[in-house]
């Protein structure tokens, strides 16, 4: 057996190299990487280095975080998986002993070893990695490895509408129809939301939501966003609002579009100040932030196994691993074009 | 406009009788109805008279709660109807000043005046009713008539299954393939559940409960249901079982289905005292009684219109009006064959 | 009998004029006045009249909504009460139809008949005045007339504690120490919170909070509020922050005081738009807005009678009904030393 | 240091032995161990040996789990504790793996190693002992051994308070006034409650109860339980009912006790099958079991050092290390005047 791993040499600059197949300590499973997704902050860190930049300057820095593969060796104590199994992993391995591990919020444990961020910057994008029993799922017979790569970020819409408590009868707009909003359209939908309006600027990903399901799909650039949720879901406004376009135009909007007693869930990751006015909002209205997920992955994967939650029709790109470079590079330079990029792992 | 009702005279015998149409105060609509169906509530009280007989002997009995109709009457302070509309009502007009109604609560009103109960005994069984505004709703479009009668059953459906919290990844057992079962089991679909097992004695309903999208059903008398139950969802059992049955054998069966942390919801109606092991549910279990429904016909009418909703398979049985008392009749002496009975009105 | 009310004739400017005793109808009773705490509210629209005009310019605008009285008249349906009863008052009466009624949050109910506000613009400055039945409480014997006019605000406190989950061991940040900002350090005490840090900027106040039991007291012109709120609560910040001092200042600390999934509660009017990181509290943060209060007096009153909850040492101010020009005058001119005024009304 | 434990060799025979000091692995402290409480269970497992009975003959049975002590030992990675600080433990360590560690309810984890019981048997009736730093914690310096030893019994009242979703103003009964019946006392009172009932058999353990705060107490024997509650409670009954007396005879009750939309909170341990007649609690009244606690300890550490939950009252018996079987003795024989009993360890 012989390992790669894919290392961001410079910013704007990956680059496969020799690895050791790493040991999976007596709670870990070996992985036999299939496939991993780009993620929006992927693309970020390739532009731009890390968020949390290393304290050590030699320290390699991997890539991806989305990834399903097949397990083939298994830690002493691992009861779960034999060789063989299908898999794919959360990435984010909690410590497991402070109050918010303990409470059940891991997702905003403060010491999580994240994929692909501090302290250890692994990436998913290599041939073998090793990871905890307890953040590895089974996948059903009638998922592939493609859209085991997708449950995470499928999981981030779920957690959004689990958090905001979506349920049938519930009016919903989402702002922002890239991956994660078309996960979160989805994700309203499979908890039995059939009022969901979507707005972007983008008629491709417009086309997609509507495919996928939105009641009502907005051109934000052709159209007033506002005046035309009201239209169609009732001059109170939303239930919920989710922003995932992660943009301060969209952020704004938020208040104008969300009913009295109802809840703005940030989603996106917003930069600067957000201007927010509470005397519009000042009928017990909720904004709240969410953080990846916890605890979502068993569902997610039987919404995509059984609950017809689609997953596939978000790729648009697929990518063989020995193109890394390039699969980042047009995630850069056609961002318009991407929905989600793959990569499929060399065997 | 003549009117009639459906009297019940003495146990066992309805008779139609000449009526005036009643005036709609302020608050009220007129309601020319249209469909009625029969709840095994109705069955009962058509067997011995209702469960609190009236302190008036005088006093003239109705039957029926699950109507659809036509506006054809508006009181001077109405808004939200215009004749015409076609409409459906949530029979019980809870008060709206005491503590249980100012919080929401209000299907545990103690004063709520339910149809065909005490205090008025009115009955849907007629031409012409008045009713509140507020407890009345407006059909969509692709609604028939027959379906907005059915959507009083099917609410209690969606209230039990939102009290249960269901959500995508639970894991449900029902028992009893009934009316009020495989209403709750398209809750539970609808509000994103898959795996869900239904356990009845007649075949007829497990074949409709697996073409309603039960994953799995289980006949009682041929199978072991506990057995069976976990062989189907793990060992560690259901995250939530629900009672629809009102029998004390399936009652029985609740702890030894329920996971630890899980919930058992009493749906039906259980006669006599029900013995319970609490040290078999000792790891935070929940037994809760569901009552009716509170806020529940709007998500439940969007769930029929939108949300694949199926009610029209339960309708096993249509009678004509003239023909009421055959058709009581006909549901204590054939109640294995049905699943619901309804009732046409004429004109 | 005789009645009065005092009217804003034009702003900055009261005067009692004569006026009918009005008459009960059927669900109401007739209180005789006793004491009228002055709220900020009443403040702002004795200086620039009501936050939203009356289209006729003919209506006579009265002020004041905190109040209690004595019960002399009954409408035919009421039973809770008899003559004689010493009561106060719930000034917002709902619909009671709205789908915010019926699901219980009947304090934003878009048709609420709130005292000194649109529609009706009614205030409780008057000798008389008629009220619902069920939205009128009886007081505690030992509670006096004087506390149960503040029983409004404290059910302010107890709303916004109360919509924050405050329960022990929670570590919780008020900002501002005027009269809301005791009332809700007061609630959490109640709720069993022990950990409370108040900040203000004005001395006398700070000595009140500490005096009511506050943990610990900032002066937040002469202390870095974040730097000491840290020290003292531990650097991941508080679970619960609340906003009571309606300002653009403390607003933006908000985010910089709250631990990672933590609140926000605001619960002062913040003019302006508040500029709001969204990355600074990604980790799952919740802002609340909170609203009046819903099945709130209930409670209040019983944490004043029994529970400790004392609202008597926030009055620095008593004034005659006569006096009340003086008494509105003095609010503006004086509000830094003012906590609480209260009129008493004559007779 | 030389170290022995307190081991059952058969029941009712407890027998000081020299034990091993343990070696505290890289996670844990090493604790000499001060105060040890004696629950109802060790009682239970003293005369009839475990629950669960070892498969290994030979293994040593170990009593208590109720402890406090100071750490004289730490692993390689501990971070919280330094030597000599004061602490207490929680006596169950759960896996950190299961679908319910990883949801925040780790008291239900299947797999906890919860001291005296299976799979390892260990007591806290041994000099030192190793544990866990995660669920290690520290007193607060005005915080007694003793009381630091009583806080395991003080977390099971916080939890069922938690679990019950006490607020101030909710009417509550407690059905037996021994050590649990009193912990949740007092967490109902630390959580704002004043309205509560507290019912046993036994006058001392009444008096105790009215001293530490219930409204009224009342003996079940000379009075009529359900009709002297109602008449203290009002008819409607109690928001919620606390069965901490482990019988079938107030079991019974609490359906007659409860409040329509009421709780019913399983504490004690109710042997047999409890007779439940759903009919009498059809409008929405949950019964929940409670078990253990979870996430607890901070909040009753908490309550006790600052917010006046008192457990030195219920200390009725204390005993020296080297009286342990007479300890138990007494509290197989005198149970009836004994409220709580603790060991000294020896130096």
């Amino acid at each position: 057996m012989d390992n790669t791993k894919a290392i961001l040499v410079v910013p704007g600059t990956m680059e496969i190299k020799p690895a050791r197949v790493p040991m999976p300590n007596e709670d870990e499973v070996l992985i036999k990487v299939e496939y991993v997704g780009i993620c929006g902050s992927d693309v970020h860190g390739f532009e731009s280095g890390p968020f949390i930049p290393p304290s050590d300057p030699n320290q390699e820095i991997g890539l991806g975080h989305e990834c399903s593969g097949t397990v083939v060796g298994l830690g002493a104590k691992v009861k779960k998986f034999k060789i063989g199994d299908r898999v794919n992993i959360e990435p984010g391995v909690p410590c497991g002993k402070c109050r918010f591990c303990l409470e059940g919020k891991y997702n905003i444990c403060p010491d999580v070893d994240f994929m692909a961020t501090q302290p250890n910057y692994r990436g998913a994008l290599t041939n073998y990695l090793t990871h905890p029993e307890s953040f590895t799922y089974k996948l059903p017979d009638n998922m592939s490895m493609m859209e085991g790569a997708l449950v995470e970020p499928a999981a981030v819409g779920m957690h959004a509408a689990a958090k905001a408590e979506v349920t049938p009868g519930k009016k919903i707009v989402i702002l922002g129809a890239g991956c994660i909003g078309l996960m979160t359209l989805q994700a309203c939908k499979t908890m039995g939301a059939t009022e969901i309006v979507v707005v972007d600027v983008l008629e491709k990903r417009l086309e997609l939501a509507k495919k996928l399901g939105a009641m009502e799909v907005i051109n934000g650039i052709e159209e007033d966003t506002v005046a035309r949720c009201k239209e169609v879901l009732g001059s109170l406004g939303a239930d919920i609002v989710f922003e995932t376009a992660g943009s301060q135009v969209t952020a704004r909007q938020t208040p104008l579009l969300v009913m009295r007693g109802g809840k703005i869930m940030i989603v996106g990751t917003i930069p600067g100040e957000t201007p927010i006015d509470f005397l519009k909002i000042n009928r017990e209205v909720v904004i709240q932030t969410v953080f990846r997920y916890a605890n979502d992955y068993p569902t997610t994967i039987q919404a995509i196994s059984k609950g017809g939650f689609d997953v596939k029709s978000m790729v648009t790109h697929i990518y063989n691993y020995k193109d890394v470079q390039k699969a980042f590079e047009e995630s850069v330079n056609c961002k318009k074009d991407i929905i989600k990029s793959v990569i499929k792992m060399k065997k």
